[in-house]
């Protein structure tokens, strides 16, 4: 089995839940014992100090979460030794037999989009770095049209992989492009979900579970949004930012749902990684490791 | 004078021509000497015959070109050697007194643009790493609407900097999205452009020439919604991509400009790069020093 919506499914039964933890890791809301010797100008300290609290989220997650989302962004400010970080976490995760999204939201076309999916899906075919490991899906955003998608397409088709199109965020600044109406009718983020619906059911994408490789970013925050964009994408698997922190609750994810319970992975980042902060507590491993827990409960009586 | 568009815009006046190199290397596409010893498997290598191949660009272009455009994307699949050769390119073009824009096309929201705004854009802070030097404009995918914006638009105005959105892009796969009517009218690139001139208008974003720190990429494929997007956001520099290999020719691009002959920058990559290739010629370093000297006349009689 190597189509990468089959993997996932598989992954959520093993688990019990559809939930997927996003590692978004800042600096300075390390627990005071790992950031505490952090040197400000130092990106070498600063990217061992996050790769040590996110191998430990890793760890403490993997019982309760088929998924994670590694957002490259994090790891990206701190230049090179962000990247081996980055790059490391990965492979650590798979190692832990979870699935990896690289949450990277490249968008461009022609042979940059080709560069983009061999750098930030493609298994690194190099042998001169280390060992090296390539996530299991990515992000990306679909402003410059079909273009911006199909060298990840193809990628993913080849290396049973996933690709998540950006359709409907889950920030209300996004409304301002997205919620605007077209003259047919639907809103602009209904005319990407069409265009997501359409790639993603090409020959040869959709795996023996009937979803599609090609998956749609669908923000938690709209509930009636979410239940129109599934009527839209029946085949895309969602993946669903915006649980906790952002605003979402349980019941505002039951709309990415289809009737049968499957078909989306709920994201949350900073309700997990930083509980300890909310709960006020030092023990920050014992927090995270509740959160998750508590987490994936509150999902899985969503689609029981 | 730390004003982004300011320093442009003497930037182009003193080289004569507003135009932009764009440094998109490809491996296979280089010079036989350059990329001869490069074994497929090792990263290095190949980010060491890019950096060589680039650094003659470089050097070669300088007397023509105000500006050079680095795609992010052909470094990045490189992983950390790539991104090194990435920063060192942008420090090196800089010694050469050219304005770098770092084609990075990030888009994302809150924290992460926060990551992204400092990683891409800002200065780097870090003094572990060797000498560092951050570009001097980045580009930006607004799908997300003005959250995608803001955090680069504040590093770029309290450090001199620009930022140019992805508004009407040169590809015909773009149109499937940003051509949709809205029903109130305009396209939906016409929105976008709402949106960035309007954010771009902001207290403190135009410089004494009247330009917004904040510019657009708008393509060089489709004249006539060049127009409409220039009367749409007339104090936004245009970044225009697609002269030369992509099909644009210098009068398709006449319309970029306000009728002053300013506001906009003409970028090529591949027809500059790869001159020698489509010159069948063995001496690549005149071939580039031609096209760009060709390209920056053939672009100050449109604006003269």
């Amino acid at each position: 089995m190597n189509h990468f919506a089959d993997r996932l499914l598989q992954a959520i039964e093993h688990k019990g839940s559809p939930i997927c933890v996003g590692l978004d890791p800042v600096l300075e809301r390390l627990p005071e014992s790992l950031r505490g010797g952090v040197s400000p100008g130092r990106a070498e300290d600063a990217a061992h100090a996050i790769e040590a609290f996110c191998n430990e989220v890793l760890r403490l997650v993997a019982p309760f979460a088929p998924c994670v989302k590694i957002q490259s962004a994090c790891f990206e400010r701190y230049l090179w030794p962000g990247l081996r970080t980055y790059q490391r976490l990965i492979a650590e995760a798979r190692a832990l037999d979870m699935l990896v999204i690289a949450d990277v939201k490249r968008g461009d076309i022609g042979a940059s989009t080709e560069h983009y999916a061999a750098g930030c899906l493609a298994e690194p075919p190099y042998t001169d770095l280390g060992p090296l490991a390539g996530p299991d899906a990515v992000t990306v955003n679909p402003y410059m049209g079909a273009d911006a998608l199909e060298p990840f397409i193809r990628i993913a088709t080849e290396q049973g992989k996933g690709v998540f199109a950006l359709v409907r965020t889950s920030n209300t600044g996004g409304e301002r492009i997205q919620s605007v109406k077209t003259a047919a009718g639907p809103a602009v983020a209904d005319r990407v979900a069409e265009l997501v619906a359409e790639m993603g059911d090409e020959p040869g994408l959709r795996g023996e579970r009937g979803y599609s490789l090609l998956g749609a970013v669908v923000g938690a925050t709209a509930p009636a949004d979410a239940a129109r964009m599934r009527r839209l994408m029946p085949r895309q698997v969602f993946l669903v930012p915006g649980f906790g922190a952002q605003g979402g609750g349980a019941e505002d994810v039951q709309a990415c749902f289809n009737a049968d319970g499957k078909g989306a992975i709920i994201t949350a980042s900073r309700s997990v990684l930083y509980a300890y902060q909310q709960q006020d507590t030092a023990d920050w491993r014992s927090a995270i490791r509740r959160a998750a827990e508590q987490m994936a409960g509150e999902i899985r009586k969503v689609v029981g």
